[in-house]
């Protein structure tokens, strides 16, 4: 099989971002949550290239996978970067990572993860962090294959709504 | 009291900084993890601004508290600003937030979460995240007096060294 990876930047999103809001809905009805999605073509151009003309705050950068000539992605990666006090570093957070289910067990996970590890190494970023949920044991064989560890210890906690407010 | 937060930034650094470091060490004692700090006031010029002329990758942000007129911070937030596929909008991750013991009860800590909800309101952000280590029992509970929420559900995952490379 031949596979291509290509970020999706402003020139490409009018096609690209609608693929990536179906991708984000196709994995919520995989985690169980299929009325989630609140994103939109629009926010989501807003949160990757900081608005139309690329000037505000860019909150996260997206990778998409194709299989042959297929202009249809068959799986994406979303990431961010963030930081370490203890490292004094930055790091790179995988917010999400889908694969459409026909195109399973053909390597297109490991290779978006080779991608973002080529990412942390030209940045010198010394670690990648991501979550997955408790009942996901697929998931987590894979990962622990890959030498991932599990971060115990740590709590997430989260002010949202009238909290935040 | 009186009490000032005041950014870090390219023009305070060379005071600042050597400030912030010792903040994290003394945070790194507090958490029970002395020898974990790797950070060096060159590595967090790099991550904070993007290296000394400021064109590298911006890692995160950081603000000191300060009490009257004492030029020696008493308290810090690192953060930087992350991404929900789900809301398709950007959030706010409080990578640390540290108050040295002696100014502790002085509402510093309430003070630097005002500060961050604060951003968030004007960049929009509808999330603001943090850990916090299980046996910290005292901070579990100022979290949950302010309305934060225990995300459940999800086990952090992080890939390093070797299995990184």
């Amino acid at each position: 099989m031949s596979l291509s990876l290509r970020p999706v930047t402003l020139e490409n999103a009018d096609v690209a971002l609608p693929q990536v809001l179906q991708l984000i809905t196709a994995l919520a009805i995989y985690e169980k949550e299929p009325d989630a999605v609140e994103a939109t073509v629009e926010s989501l151009r807003e949160s990757f290239f900081g608005g139309a003309e690329g000037k505000g705050e860019k909150y996260a950068k997206c990778v998409l996978a194709y299989q042959g000539e297929s202009e249809e992605p068959i799986g994406m990666a979303v990431y961010f970067f963030t930081f370490s006090t203890w490292t004094g570093r930055g790091g790179l957070y995988l917010e999400d990572l889908f694969v459409k289910e026909e195109a399973r067990g053909l390597g297109v996970g490991k290779a978006l993860f080779r991608y973002l590890g080529q990412i942390c190494k030209e940045k010198n970023l010394p670690r990648m962090d991501w979550v997955v949920l408790d009942w996901n044991e697929p998931a987590k064989n894979v990962y622990k294959k890959m030498g991932a560890v599990h971060k115990k210890d740590w709590e997430g906690m989260r002010l949202e709504g009238e909290a935040l407010a």
